[in-house]
């Protein structure tokens, strides 16, 4: 890539997990430049954004004024993009500055609503700046859920596991739930069944989503994170199964989520809108 | 093998679906010899078990009297075994009467409660004669629970998983449940937690069996009988998995309890006793 | 569905096993009625062809006269379909013969080389007849391959494994083969290195198909017929596995191609064109 | 547990990954108490051993002298033990002076050979001091080979398969190849054939060890560590897989082995021996 087509991105949130992660990345990237990073706490003010990330310095200091840095992402001919890994508190702010000076916001703090997300968008779409707002950059997560979407054509009968460490406090996890909504969404009830089934011990059978999915949900320390989509028809089973170990498994949703945002116009919500 | 050496086998239950199995693998076995057949469906009384157990002629006439058939076991040298796969109902007189003709009775057939089982094994005593009843003939599954016990030594965290064909009524499976009774009396309560969990939609986390264990019964067409023991410790899962996809699987079981039962002089239970 | 709408079809290979299969599935399905069973094999002529299936009598004789029985299928309104599970040797002639009497050929017989199907294909091509070879009928993995060719477009790395039952000579199977070369076809080389690899056991890393993909056969009794794609990127694995228990597995795609046959009106090749 | 209970202990290695990991694991046990840290680093010479670990101080300076702080495991009433994750070329002369100075060797440093092993035994024994020699500290994996060899005796079909990242580059690992070993001393040789197979691309059925036991290794990013004892038999299939995620997996048998070498009056090897 040559220098001129360098896509400038300001990393906001810099000094969480997401964050580094997402500094080291850019700095492997070639085709983009870190020009800014932000980070509201106190300690590290001033400090190399790529030291903190762990790569190596990249003479950008961390600082804790957003609209600042995010001038340093109008200075070239590419417009610059934003990444955000903040807070639901101050995430709907942080797109409308981004907005507001031209640089295209990249979003993967949780915590916009309905109404939220379609303010934002009305706001991108008259300042015709793309954004992104991407709830799971996990692109292996996507082409899993949409597989399982091809699948549910042919296949009656789905259940869904998934698997995660023992400091999750929730189950059914976020994604299974709503990997069962995309399934339930395609108009047909799963699962007709057979026999008259009897729990001997009540939830054996698992959670009940809409449309006669079944979610079961297992916790152990040793896992990570996984989810299985187990498609059954007489004589074959069809399996799909997502792990993840760590957070770099997220960087290439992110990397295709900079790129893309830089050709559109209006806001796009998910990363399937992208693949 | 010499032909003195043969056992002398009855099956009871001859044309059932386990019964023809067991006729199949006597016919192959070098060290046994198929002497008399049992059933009392009668549109197949006096036809040949090999016939009906599709491997072939093996000139032993399909009876439907079980005391003439036990004599034609006490013909030989060594003692006879009849081997029952019958009905809850006969079970009890079926094993008497081999006890009093001194065959000793390898019983797959299920029915025998705690009583029963007592009673015949007084019987069995004072005749000398060995007995067993074996439940699962599986020693896959067998030597899964065995590892699993093993296992529980070190591992403080463990859930099960198993999945079988949606013609299946009940939840969770029998084996599932004696496994987690096995392993609950180990003496030690598992899955200690680290935080408090949220069922966001009631039954996600399985069943609780005794001692903190959870159970997960999956059912979808084209799964046949499967059964995960999944452990977990900081940094590590271990798991066992069995699958079953015929009852060709048992026979192992069966040709080990026909052996082992002419060493015994009493009542043997449980497939793990003779391992 | 009413009476008119009733596809008639013709079983050629009635009596080998894929045969009283496709009978049997034929036999519950509301748009389709068997109007002719073909089989060469002497000892079975004209037996019933449900009797001979299992399901029950049709009143549908089995012949050995392919001609005679296709004249049965252009009797009705709707065009006839010839189902074809004979062999290498006869179903170039079947599959003329059936276009030459406009009963539509739906192929599961191996054996017909490019110039074979070239030549068919101009046939049914001037009959305006439509005609469906099908090497593989099982939709499962049909949309197992089809999920891989995506997920190619986003990961680099990709290794398959394929377990089947101890019986099976050859390796690495012919569908793994089939699914390296389509995911060689995407125009990539996977599996970039990142060390020098030392095998110490030859073999260890498995096979070496097209464009650096690796697939590895495992053997066993107790196994079937499974095979899993596995796509490694940094922090995640994304694996599809297809298990097969039975051929009732395939009955899907034989109805699917017996409906979507009647609309056709020239030579299609594979059922991935009709998903 | 009470002070006096608590088992001085030393590590050596203390700045290198198993040794931080160790710290932090010696830190949080009641039983034991880190009374000096070893590494010759010289960077982090006197600093703190429990900063270095990133467990907060713990007011154990980190030295480069191993003698002068092998005499601080021998000031209480508890014989000291040294853990040792260090060099293959300075092993030999650690596990000496630590028996010199009665301190008990916990060994997990690679490159004993078996010349040097006896004379080490010798010297444990002519000093009566307890040592452990501890190639894997796995338990989990101790426990799935232990599983595996009582398998064996009943199924005479096996495959091994281990999958670990693509920066790995041996393959089969050391513990397949290891596994396969133990396997292959219990007297019988696996997998007789049923056909004749055929590679159609070489190293399709992947490696052979001893026995004729198959080993398939596969290389992908995102995976870590996994390995797959695989038993067929006609009807069933067991599994036996082991997931490393990260080295705390480790940290159960390392304490496990500080506790037994206390009780040690010569030198063990391998973790199999005290579970």
């Amino acid at each position: 890539m040559t220098e001129r087509a360098s896509i400038p991105v300001v990393v906001n949130g810099a000094a969480g997990k997401m964050g580094k992660e997402v500094i080291k990345t850019i700095a492997n990237a070639e085709d983009m430049t870190l020009v800014g990073a932000v980070d509201n706490k106190p300690d590290i003010l001033g400090q190399d954004a790529g030291e903190i990330a762990g790569c190596g310095a990249l003479e950008v200091p961390i600082l804790n004024d957003l609209q600042s840095v995010l001038v340093l992402a109008t200075q070239e001919k590419i417009q610059g993009v934003m990444v955000d890994f903040t807070h639901p508190d101050t995430v709907y702010d942080n797109v409308r500055s981004a907005i507001a000076y031209g640089v295209r916001p990249v979003v993967g703090t949780t915590g916009l609503n309905e109404e939220k997300l379609q303010d934002l968008g009305e706001f991108a779409e008259k300042a015709s700046t793309g954004a992104l707002v991407i709830p799971n950059f996990s692109i292996g997560m996507v082409l899993l859920q949409q597989a399982a979407l091809r699948a549910s054509q042919y296949f009656d009968h789905v259940e869904i596991i998934e698997l995660h460490h023992n400091q999750k406090a929730d189950a059914p996890s976020g994604t299974a739930i709503k990997t069962a909504q995309m399934l339930a969404e395609m108009g047909k009830t799963y699962n007709p069944p057979l026999v008259t089934e009897k729990e001997h011990l009540a939830g054996a059978r698992g959670s009940l989503a809409d449309e006669n999915i079944r979610i079961h949900s297992v916790r152990l320390p040793g896992l990570i994170a996984h989810q299985e989509v187990i498609f059954g028809a007489p004589g074959q089973i069809y399996t799909l199964r997502h792990d993840t170990s760590d957070r770099s498994c997220y960087m290439p949703g992110v990397l295709l989520a900079i790129r893309k945002v830089t050709e559109l116009t209006s806001l796009v919500y998910g990363l399937e809108k992208i693949l």
